[in-house]
């Protein structure tokens, strides 16, 4: 089984080496970055919407041009494990998940997902022995149409930027009269 | 000039193979990571805010081991050209900004900065070139303390997961009794 351009082996190394450990929902993201770009006409450029902010994005960092400072890649956390991949401009794409109706034969997988066991209790091994034996089996996909939100607008201009008369730092003028963090939506106490 | 691991150069071909293109706005975030890691104890484990999801994350993803995948990296977007290194349990850090304030000297990156000009009639070379001439002189830092929320409370139980009654995937159950997406909160028409 291969994910991406990598041997199943050699995407466990990078995993490790981006994302700092093993983490199962990788391994299922990867296939799932898979299964969608199968299913998008061949040459398309593409944005992702990851809808879980664990692990789910370092897939789609891993193995496409898609990075979160880059902007195509976006997170909207709906919790579900899924992504979809879409055209920018019509906002048409696929979706892919995880389904959980599909795991009746793969216990460590539903046990990992479901999270019916204590994480100690949980083989990692036996979790990616499972994921190989699966391959793109315990993957539901369908159609979809993202919000004008996530699409991008040719015709739009970035804002202009301003010295907050408040913090004395640049930020997005449209944000409103002085930054947001004056405004006590900043990280900081 | 070092940014991380790498001479000037390699940073820019590390860039180029993530991010896609080089964006000033990594040069300056590769930098604002060594001054961050330079005012931090050595050895201590750090989490990262970035205030800005433009570049500013790809370069912390490129230099540190903390991704948005992982949840050692996240973002509070103010627009401010800004990142915190904290440790994730007292919640103290160090901030780290490109400050407006002194640009006098550097006029490319000045423009760049403020979008003083329009993208078409500014250089890159130019601006990369001031940015290795400037050093780390136009950056200031701060101490900080982040919100709780930020923070990692390690007797925080994560929530079970649950399948939802209405699309029937699998989502963390303390978001509701019906997944996010089903109620009206996902990124599709």
């Amino acid at each position: 089984m291969n994910i991406g351009p990598y041997s199943f082996e050699e995407f466990i190394e990078k995993v490790i080496s981006f994302h700092g450990s093993i983490a199962p929902g990788i391994v299922a993201g990867g296939i799932m970055v898979d299964i969608a770009r199968a299913n998008l006409p061949e040459g398309e450029f593409f944005d992702v919407i990851c809808e879980s902010q664990h692990c789910l994005p370092d897939a789609v960092q891993l193995l496409t041009p898609c990075t979160i400072g880059n902007r195509w890649l976006k997170i909207a956390d709906t919790s579900r494990y899924a992504l979809a991949f879409f055209n920018k401009y019509t906002g048409e794409g696929i979706r892919v998940y995880l389904d959980a109706g599909k795991l009746k034969g793969w216990p460590a997988i539903r046990a990992w997902f479901l999270k019916e066991r204590p994480k100690k209790e949980q083989t990692l091994e036996l979790i990616l022995d499972e994921f190989k034996g699966a391959g793109t089996g315990i993957y539901s996909t369908h159609k979809v149409r993202v919000k004008p939100s996530y699409m991008t607008d040719s015709t739009k201009k970035r804002s202009a930027i301003a010295l907050c008369p408040s913090c004395g730092e640049a930020y997005r003028r449209d944000l409103g009269e002085t930054c947001p963090a004056c405004r006590g939506k900043g990280p900081y106490l």
